[in-house]
C-alpha cells in the first residue's frame, strides 16, 4: 500500500504544479498516471509544439513546460505509479481512500485530486478481429518499456510522430523494424520523416506502404502479423515477428472515474468554484481540464491556481485544527523535502570607511 | 482623452497579463499605473529578488518577470498612462467610464480592471516641517525622469537598494551627488554598496554619516537642506543643492480607488469568485492582490487565473450579443496588433522514395 497526503490522479501540468503547492504546505503527493511519463497531453501528444499562452513564457515547447514543472517540484520528492490507470476508490472508515489502479496497485490517502484532464488516454486499436487475443502477448498500444524490444522482430503500424519517432528508436534495439502506413505519406515533424528515409536506405528500417495488417498469427503469443498490400496488385503475406505495436493515436476518455460517484457534466466533474474546487464527494477535489464549473475555461494556468487554492482545504484536512499562514517564497524562501533550500540572498549590511 | 476597450488600473504582472489574454480576444488595453515604470511592486520592491513560485519557473528574478510578461504582450500594444495615479472614476451614460488621473489625464473605457496590487505606492515621507512647501519644487520622492538632474547638485538620503543605486546612477549624471544616511550602515545588495564606496574613494560621491535632512533653505525652490551629523560632537551645518531626493521607501494605499463606490472588505476589493471577478459595480472588475473573496490568496499565479476568466466577460461587455469560443494558441496561434503572427510549426506530410 502506497500512503501519502494528496494522491493526484494525473501527472500532467496541472498535477506535477499541485506538487509543489502542497510541498510548500509541508504535504507529501504521490500521482497516477495511465501514460508511462509525466506530462500528460503536453508529453503524449504535442511535446513539440510552442504554446504562447502560458503566464511569462512569451513561448514554450510543450515538451520543455513539463521539464521545468518537474524541476519545481523535484524537491518535494513526489511519488509515481505510471503507466497505470486509477481504477476504483473506496472510501475508508477512518475518512481516508483507497484507489486501486488496473494493475493492482493500492495508494491511500485523506485527500484526493483529481488532475485528469480530458481523461486517461486510450489507444485507438486497429479492427483486427482477433487481436485482443494478443494483447500483451505481443500486442502493445503504448510503448512503456522500449528495453523489452531488444533483439527482437518488432512491426509497427502508424503514420504520425509516434509510428515515425518509435522506428527511429528501436531500429538501434530490435533486431528488426517494420514499419507499415495505410497511405504512402506520413505526417510528423521534418528531421523524423527525414530520419526514417535514411534509415530506411540504410536498410534499418523495413518499410511496407501503402498496406495494412489485417491479422494476427500465433498461438499464446504473436508469431506474425498478416498484411494486406495495394501498390500496384493487391497482395497478402505474412512478416514474422514477435511484437506488433500498432501507434494509431490516443484519444482521452474518462474512463473509469465517471463510476466514482461523483457528479458529471458535460463529460467533467462539477466542482465549487466559489471556494477549493471540490467534488460532491468531500475530500475529493477535482482540478484542471477535468473540472467544470460556471464559466471554466479549459487552459493549462487555471489548473495552476485551482491546484493552489485547493492545496489550502487539502491542508486543513490533513493537519484538522491546524492554521495555516501564508508565506511567500520570496521572502521565506522554499524547503524542500530532499532537505534542500532555496531563498533570496539577503541584503548586505556594510558601512563605509 | 484616451479611449480603449479595457482600462487597466496598475500595470503588475496582473495587468500586463490582461493585456495579453484581453488580446486573443482582439480587446484593447490601456493601463494606468502610479508608478514610473510598468512591473509594480516585482520592479519597485524587490527586481533582483527570485520567485519560486511562478508555475514553471524553479525560479525568476521579480525584475525578469516583468521584463517576460511585457514582451508576451507587446504584439497587443498595450497604451500606458504611467507616473500618475487614478483618481476619480464617473459613469457614462452610454455605460462607459471615465478614469481621470491625479494629472488630469483622462481614459474612457465600457470596462475597468483594477489590478492595483496591495494599492498605488505612496513613498515614506521624512519628518520636516517645510518639506511639502517645496514638493516638485526640488523635493522628488522618486525619480521618475533622471535626465531633469544633469548638471545639478543633488542630495539623496536613505540607506536601502533604491538610495544606493540612485546615487551610483546619477553620480554620472548630476553635478555633485550627496548621500545622507542615519546610520553609518548600508543595506542593500553586495555589488550596490561595492560600487558606492568605490565612487565615494573616487569624490563622485560625497557621503555624510550618520545624519539625517532636519530643514530645507529656499524660497520658491530648494536651495539647500540642513544636516544634522552626530558623529564624535553633534553640528548642523547646510549642504547647497537643487535637488532634495528622499528615498525611504515606499507603502502601499488603496489610495482614491477606496471612495470609488466599490464594495471594500479588509482594505481589498470584494468581487464575484464564482464567476468573474466583477465588483459590486458591473463593468469594473477586481483582480490580483487587490481583491477578495473567500479562500483568495495573494499570488501572483492567482491574478493571472483572474485576468483570464475577467476577460471573457469583458468580451461580452465590449461585443454585446456576440459569442466568443476559445481556441487554444497551441492550435490557432497568437494574432497580434501589430500585424505579427505566432503559430505552432505545421507537421509535414511527406512520402518516401
Amino acid at each position: 500500500m502506497i500512503t501519502t497526503d494528496i494522491l493526484i490522479i494525473g501527472a500532467g501540468p496541472t498535477g506535477l504544479f499541485t506538487v509543489f503547492e502542497a510541498g510548500l504546505l509541508k504535504l507529501k503527493c504521490h500521482l497516477i498516471d495511465a501514460l508511462p511519463q509525466q506530462g500528460g497531453q503536453c508529453t503524449e501528444l504535442y511535446p513539440k509544439k510552442p504554446i504562447y499562452d502560458i503566464p511569462a513564457y512569451p513561448e514554450i515547447l510543450a515538451g520543455d513546460l513539463t521539464d521545468k514543472l518537474m524541476e519545481q517540484c523535484k524537491q518535494f520528492e513526489p511519488g509515481f505509479t505510471l503507466g497505470e490507470r486509477a481504477e476504483t476508490i473506496e472510501k475508508q472508515e477512518d475518512g481516508t481512500f483507497i484507489v486501486t489502479t488496473n494493475k493492482g496497485t493500492k495508494h491511500q490517502a485523506p485527500v484526493v485530486a483529481i488532475a485528469g484532464g480530458l481523461g486517461s488516454f486510450e489507444p485507438r486499436k486497429p479492427l483486427i478481429h482477433n487481436i485482443a487475443d494478443f494483447e500483451d502477448k505481443g500486442v502493445e498500444y503504448m510503448i512503456k518499456e522500449p528495453e523489452m524490444y531488444r533483439g527482437k522482430n518488432v512491426v509497427i503500424a502508424g503514420g504520425g510522430d509516434s509510428a515515425l519517432d518509435w522506428s527511429i528508436f528501436l531500429s538501434d534495439v530490435a533486431k528488426s523494424v517494420t514499419l507499415i502506413h495505410r497511405r504512402n505519406e506520413f505526417r510528423g515533424h521534418l528531421d523524423s520523416v527525414e530520419k526514417v528515409q535514411e534509415l530506411k536506405n540504410k536498410g534499418k528500417i523495413n518499410l511496407i506502404t501503402p498496406a495494412e495488417v489485417i491479422g494476427i498469427v500465433g498461438d499464446d503469443k504473436v508469431k506474425a502479423i498478416v498484411v494486406k498490400q495495394a501498390q500496384h496488385i493487391e497482395k497478402e503475406f505474412e512478416v514474422k515477428c514477435d511484437h506488433f505495436i500498432p501507434l494509431f493515436g490516443l484519444s482521452p476518455k474518462l474512463g473509469p472515474i465517471a463510476n466514482w460517484g461523483l457528479e458529471i457534466e458535460k463529460n467533467a466533474i462539477k466542482v465549487d468554484n466559489s471556494l477549493d474546487y471540490q467534488t460532491n464527494i468531500p475530500g475529493i477535489f477535482a482540478i484542471g481540464d477535468v473540472n467544470t464549473y460556471p464559466g471554466k475555461l479549459k487552459l493549462i494556468l487555471c489548473g495552476f491556481h485551482e491546484a493552489t487554492l485547493m492545496c489550502q482545504s487539502a491542508y486543513k484536512i490533513v493537519n484538522p485544527g491546524k492554521r495555516y499562514v501564508l508565506k511567500y517564497t520570496t521572502v521565506a524562501g522554499v524547503d524542500g523535502f530532499d532537505g534542500s533550500r532555496k531563498e533570496a540572498p539577503k541584503a548586505v549590511v556594510k558601512a563605509f570607511d
